[in-house]
């Protein structure tokens, strides 16, 4: 078992992070950390656990720390950051330096030359990017992203896409608002209403698709030539984003044909990643946030109302934004880096 | 006062009817109709009163009627016709052959070439083909409409922009339950939810935008040549939808000159054209729909998050859907045909 | 195994059913039914398919047949009924005639004599009604129901806390809205809304609640003495009833000794009874619907804020309505009849 | 015109001041108070403004104030208070010493022997308490307070009832978002759930209700000597709340004796109290939160399911929470010491 640590263990991500990695078959948590007002707490004194599971007894007691390498366990090699972006652009650098492998879901430094941007089943080749890192930091560790849960919801069914050609997307997004974290939207702003732009949502939808669908040449990440616009909603859901894409297309896919390379699309075989990991609905008026959200353990990406347009094709995706588009995603991330022998 | 009918009065929109119709300067409420089962009842015992305002007390004691030419009081020279599009492609026919001039919300024969698919303040030249149409069908009436809730939202924006030249439209809907009437949705279905395409309602935008924008040249309608590509959503609002347009133009305006052609669009000299038409949000994160239906009296359309794209402008767009989007729009192509002399 | 059938197996809990059926360690699914409209149908294609799981592949294929005794197959012994009350009345009689067991959720004569009405953990003596019933009727199968949602919610800790002498009961409900069946409220009702009022419900609180606390001397069942007044509401949420609970006792126990009859109050060693029956929160603010409903597989009763009054105590308790409250009430009933021999 | 100042003006109350006191007859605004972070600028600037109606031009440039007897013009005589209580037990003391008149809704103070807790319809004639708070403290000015948003809703239907011998009243709540201020209540917590037990609230109606119903014999306020049991709890709705209320009662009055004394409750010559006070349904159903929240401009209270118990009176009451349960109802005080020469 690799004895891990969650930077960031009591927010709504953090939270999530501890479903997932409680009874993970490779991982074992060893250390928690928080802002300085919470450390030297027990965890279940920390943290207002806000699950619809109750803690998990292994980690009601662990005493949660400062996000420091001298706060954190020598035997953790591993550690899951959901940190706000400000604190992770701070504390993250030295821990890779200090020999910590860091799979973050902070945004801070996602679109750096020499930080790998990862969905496994889409880029795994890009993990190589850490050798660039190593060399140019000095680092005995190391530091991966994952992207922006609207950025995964849709990126998996345009690396699906890419063989006809895409050439130019336009998405809408309606995200859930799990996505700005447990406080980020008060219910008066959101019954009986939708907020339009999520600020700074759209660019790194924008900018991080097209580095995660882009070329690695063993020395440095070309980004797909592409064009992406996107633009974004905050809805009234608890979980999972909806987007609705255009992908204009090189050829001229039928629907059967593009439902068809969406299945394809395959998974991997580490412990989070789903099999299917694209679920393709015929039927019309699917997937829905609230029906499909848990497809795959939350891990799947699901595909609907497919139709043919005159430059390509559109079609709604949905994924569940803090497991496949969160804490899920950091802990592929982590799988993928103890498969490649990072750990 | 001009005598008028609402066929259909104890619907959503039939009910809106009323609001807007007791307190009218030109308009005096002389009829109203519903299903044979409604038939001979007072309006207080066959409609079930839902809106937040009492039923006005002009209209409790009228007696239903069948919506039949023989039902409908001779004094009575308008109908606003919001019935079920199946009854409305059958009844509305013989009513304006027997003189009656009908401002119908159906959907029904939206698109027939001899019928006027009418915003006031985008296409109001469009009622000329009403010669056509009494010359082909003989009628003494006429039979005018308005277009879909979710067309009548973008459809302004869109005109305001074409001296820009509008080459291709994508838009993304977030639309009311209450534009699926008061038992389309229900609260199963929606809670924690998004329910993504509205069978139907695409197509509607697509088609019936490009009617709207088209030419009239004394004897038929020449849609206009952009390429228009809808998807639709509903989310948990009340009233209200919400559209991300994607237009793409001809030429390059800056965000600046675009919210002015929007600002500039003008209103009609009618009592439901609001003034401004278009509202112009600048700052981030408007029109929302519960903060800014009710803008104009629920007349106005409100245009926020303009930004420029490669190929023209990206921006979001709100309506009220059941007051511009439906009553409104058959009272103010009323109104117009009022001021044009139909009545 | 026993073969058992489903009456009404296309509605909200009839859906729920199959879900708890189809992996039932002693039970079988092998007939469905539902009205003449879809009898002779797949059952794919008899139902709206509408839980967030998908339909179980051993009934998709099952032919829907009508509720008859004709229909049902002679091998099945066991009849689960959700029917709407008025069709509940109707067949449940013949199909208890015609040597068929019926555990019913149909409202429908629950305050009858000989009917017993059952929550096995509270009145499982009850059952014995039955002797009474076949005696009377001169039946072979056998009626026997459990009670309304709100009824089930509240009742096993009345029944937890007679020992101390219960008196009188003030009952406040918040019901989801799957508690009227998926098209009970539409979404134009319930978003930024409350209805009070339910019809009927606080009756059978009141009346059903009294049955099910009172004594069966081998005869008849003598209802409770105390005096139980209810009023409920309907709220925006989708599953779990909660309810504010004043209850007046002869004793004056403390908070401490009211959570320890709560706790200690027997479940059944019955697969669907939940170890414990009853959760205690202290903290403040539980149990909380969404949080809590499925505490216990749904199958639980949660209970929390528990304070001394003047005359006794209140609290709130919450169960999940269409699990403990009315599909998994049916199911444990059938259980408890198949433990008592009935099968 | 009296001068009026709004203390804690940027809030979700204090903008609803606004709202009432810009158009209001006797009132003025001439001074905006708030946190010193946002002393110094502008209202536009300083506040959030989030209501469906836009800034009052008037108000827009006023530069706001610290809340301080230095910083508030010496022309204003009248301030009304929203502060948070711990703010309010700090600054009402020393404003109402250096001569201001003081209406506040905070909670602070409420229960103090010589500081009257007044709604007019109901005591109005403690407002004579205020001569023994200026005995006593040495105050040119004086210090009001309105009680509660939850208090509010229910007590004016107590006191009309009280005439039947009120002996005792349980009420359970289901409480708008918006009571607990704009960022009081997270979408997460709310959406398809319910939060029971508002902390605090529960032990304010249980005092505030019997002081406010209470006799005054010019030296001190004697509290009613029935018992109130309160249970509170938080709904997703965004304004108004409902409240289930049992009133056992020393006489048996018919369900129409009720509804007449409900509906003969006198409401006062003042601008804000409206006419009737109190709306009764009859039908059922009613009153509902989002169609009854703004009768009589927000500031009616109404009833409705009104029925017999075998103690008294069981019904429900629903007042608009941020109108007639706090900004409305500071304003009627104040309009009360107008009347009443205290300015």
């Amino acid at each position: 078992m690799v004895r891990v640590g969650i930077l960031g263990a009591t927010g709504a991500v953090g939270q999530r992070l501890i479903q997932l990695l409680e009874p993970h078959p490779d991982f074992e948590i060893a250390a928690l950390t928080a802002s300085p007002a919470s450390a030297g707490k027990p965890y279940r004194e920390a943290a207002k656990w806000r699950a619809d599971s109750p803690i998990p007894s292994s980690v009601t007691d662990i005493e949660v720390t400062e996000t420091t390498p001298e706060a954190i366990p020598d035997d953790v090699s591993l550690l899951f950051s959901s940190l706000p972006s400000s604190v992770g652009a701070e504390v993250e650098p030295p821990l890779a330096e200090a020999g910590y492998v860091v799979s973050s879901n902070s945004s801070n430094a996602r679109m750096a030359d020499d930080v790998p941007l990862v969905i496994p089943e889409v880029n795994a080749d890009h993990v190589g990017l850490l050798e660039v890192q190593r060399d140019e930091r000095g680092w005995d560790g190391a530091l991966l992203k994952n992207p922006n849960c609207s950025t995964i919801t849709m990126v998996p069914t345009l690396a699906a896409l890419d063989g006809f050609g895409l050439e130019r997307v336009h998405v809408a997004t309606l995200q859930a608002v799990s996505g700005a974290g447990y406080s980020g939207v008060t219910s008066m702003e959101i019954i009986d209403n939708v907020l339009p732009h999520i600020g700074g949502e759209a660019e790194k939808m924008e900018t991080e698709s097209l580095k995660l669908l882009g070329e690695f040449d063993g020395a440095e990440v070309s980004p797909h030539d592409a064009e992406v616009s996107a633009t974004t909603n905050r809805v009234p859901t608890l979980d999972g984003h909806l987007e609705n894409v255009w992908a204009d297309l090189a050829e001229s896919p039928s629907v059967e044909e593009v439902q068809a390379a969406l299945e394809a699309f395959p998974n991997l075989a580490l412990p989070s990643s789903p099999d299917p990991l694209i679920h393709v609905f015929e039927e019309p008026g699917r997937p829905q946030p609230r029906l499909d959200r848990m497809l795959g353990d939350g891990m799947a990406v699901s595909v609907g109302g497919v139709r043919e347009t005159p430059d390509g094709v559109q079609y709604d995706c949905l994924a569940h934004n803090t497991l496949r588009g969160a804490a899920g995603a950091s802990v592929l991330n982590g799988e993928l880096l103890l498969d490649e022998g990072y750990l």
